[in-house]
């Protein structure tokens, strides 16, 4: 491969990959990814959301050959990947990494488990895949931030895209330059925008990155290209959709450092930049013991990220979820912050509410992204402040493998599969010795 | 609705527009567009493209419920969707709104046909509908244009979702709240670059925008709602895709001013711009009647379009339609600009790639976009001169009923069902009077 193109190096990074020569933390990460996203996405197994789009695309009458995570059935490999994308992201409790703020498990995940199971693949040849195309989504995230997010673009429904076709590709043993059309053609495909996130249109894009990756890779093995500078050209997807990508970004120290390895995982399903405040919340709850009557305002600074995701009304669960708010009136007044705080009782808790008109939101750009100074001014008069730099969760302060268990355990639950979580747990932890994946899917079904 | 969102008025024009008020013209309109989209895909009924587009849609195994045209099987409303729009605007021969330059039947027709024939609905419902949708990407491409191509977007791949899930909204009987979520949930899946053009990556992105259309109008169906303001927001689809929106060009004068009326046929199946070009060489041929031994040399002038699209080298089928050498070498040596003229074998004619070597292309900015001057200089030192400012087939010189039906007969012939297209042009001229879709889908199975 003579001067590859960017989009070519990516499709060669994905053909070529050794499992062997991945790093042992790593194998060990794609398993706390998966153990994190499918606790996710078990944990909203009955939410209406996730109802309705198994419904429709059960009316599509795909054949019935991948795994719907806790519904009990099973779907095409592009229907079982929608649903199961959607359900991963739903409550947006799912992984994170951090610079790009992509979630990556989601819309990768998925199509790659969908895929490997059809097809009678192995587990370490799934969680391979995962890795690949999370590598290839945060990479190409990164070329384009942050202007691609700052225009409007939802990195996680866009990236997630390219993720998927990489990991999909990856499992159907494709040549380097079909996995790079794969990767190239989902730039034709790549879509979401952050207008839509308070509402079901996020969650239809996120779903739409794993058909999308199952479709481009279907085709490239079937010969369709794309152009060889899809990503990078000078009409391609990265100049189009971000404001001066930083083009080299997608492909230095490829397989030598690996992005997918600074993931993270969230304590609070909330949107990752709100963990800060729930934090520098929680620390003032314990810090002063303050009952609500006693707190005149509250304001919360932060980065334009910040600002722009979560300054706004909240009418619903999911404006709770990016609510700066809410986050905090729920580590003030209720001193935690689960998956039933952010549930439509919660947002309707007049003491809540009324709380949450107190709190204002200002910009500070010397805060890094993901911190926030949260400053309380009391009826007193005093004031008192925390500043939070690394939110629990995030790369300095990762949730441990325990961590991660109990929040499986708490999504089991949730989801009504509280019985199977240990048999479910166990079984992702094994999964890179599985020789395919029907012991785990029998447990997710 | 008081105060409508540019999104929700198109959501309520979508949803409360009544056939009977559409004026007799644009219904007619709406049926020589179909005229002309279903010969375009009929003609490439045997094009390895296509046959790759349907493998792939029947392996995800749908139900069989909608015609794929000219392949004598039947796939699920999306599956079916995708291969038809991929089929219409295979070789660029298809429709074109020129202000836009959006090729708006390709990706609304598919779906809203699907879904009629799936469900049973009435010839002009499926026409209403194509009429709705085909409006509504018009719109939204003249408020993003020219900002949105000059940056990358594919606009018949972008717009064209928002078309296709205007007229499948319609064809569901959508709420106008339903329907403007289909349209803002469309935004979530608009995609397709510039960069992908000349690849079958962008025949991906046509095809997606007609599958992405029932989708979103599905899930709008049940419930799922996508930003009041998806479209035209702060960060929302416009601007985020295109530099500086003309976001009041989405709706002014909606429902009185028809853009869809604006559409305009092709003649020849090469790039719009080239079509004066052609006519221009087919004048002076006609006028002198010359041998090619008798031309020295060919200056082409136009404005600056002309040139960046058509003045590079032509090694495929695909550089020909897009090369104004081959343009003037065919109507001066052929006569004739059919889609045989622009195949491998004309391609490769030795006496034709001769004759391109002597034309040359000169930017003039005092002649308007589309037209060209075409000055022949003789072997015997005379020069002879053709102008033409309005080509055949724009909006100022539109084919006739007749001519339309000609090229479908053209395309029918190279499509393999010559024995049938008188029937099919009869049955799209009666749609409007059709029951059902059964008698047009049995004729083009």
């Amino acid at each position: 491969m003579p001067d590859p193109t960017a989009t070519e190096a990516l499709g060669s990074f994905v053909a070529t990959s050794r499992w062997a020569e991945i790093p042992d933390g790593l194998r060990h990460e794609a398993k706390r990814a998966l153990l994190n996203h499918l606790g996710c996405a078990l944990g909203v197994a009955r939410d209406p959301a996730v109802k309705t789009a198994l419904r429709v695309m059960q009316g599509l009458g795909g054949r019935a050959e991948a795994t719907v995570f806790g519904q009990g059935v099973r779907l095409d490999v592009m229907g079982a990947a929608f649903v199961n994308a959607v359900a991963g992201n739903l409550l947006d409790y799912d992984d994170t990494h951090l610079d790009t703020v992509i979630h990556p498990a989601a819309p990768v995940a998925p199509p790659a488990l969908a895929l490997a199971e059809q097809r009678g693949l192995s587990g370490a040849e799934a969680l391979h895949a995962i890795l690949l195309g999370g590598e290839v989504a945060c990479r190409i995230g990164l070329a384009v931030s942050p202007g691609h997010y700052d225009r409007g673009w939802h990195i996680t429904a866009t990236c997630g895209a390219f993720g998927a076709a990489a990991a999909c590709a990856r499992l159907l043993g494709l040549s380097w330059p079909q996995a790079a059309s794969a990767i190239g053609i989902a730039s034709s495909a790549a879509a979401g925008t952050v207008e839509n996130l308070p509402t079901a249109a996020k969650n239809l894009g996120v779903g739409n990155a794993a058909r999308h990756g199952v479709l481009a890779a279907l085709f490239a093995a079937e010969g369709w290209q794309a152009a060889p500078q899809a990503i990078e050209g000078p009409l391609g997807w990265a100049r189009a959709s971000g404001d001066a990508p930083d083009l080299a970004a997608i492909t230095a120290g490829i397989g030598e450092r690996w992005e997918i390895a600074r993931n993270t995982y969230k304590p609070y399903p909330a949107g990752i930049v709100f963990h800060a405040v729930i934090d520098a919340c929680l620390e003032l709850r314990a810090r002063l013991g303050l009952a609500p009557e006693a707190i005149d305002s509250v304001t919360v600074a932060g980065d334009a990220l910040l600002l722009a995701r979560g300054d706004r009304p909240v009418r619903s669960a999911r404006d709770a979820r990016v609510s700066i708010h809410h986050a905090a009136a729920l580590g003030l007044l209720r001193g935690r912050a689960g998956v039933a705080e952010f549930e439509a009782a919660a947002v309707a808790d007049p003491v809540l509410a009324a709380f949450r008109a107190r709190v204002r939101a200002v910009r500070d750009e010397t805060l890094p992204r993901g911190a926030a100074r949260v400053t309380l001014r009391l009826v007193d008069g005093r004031s008192e402040e925390a500043v939070v730099l690394t939110p629990r969760g995030s790369e300095a302060r990762p949730l441990s493998d325990a961590e991660l268990e109990a929040k499986f355990h708490e999504n089991a639950a949730l989801g009504g599969c509280a019985g199977r979580a240990a048999a479910q747990i166990a079984a992702i932890w094994a999964l890179d010795t599985a020789p395919d994946l029907t012991a785990l899917m029998a447990l997710l079904a």
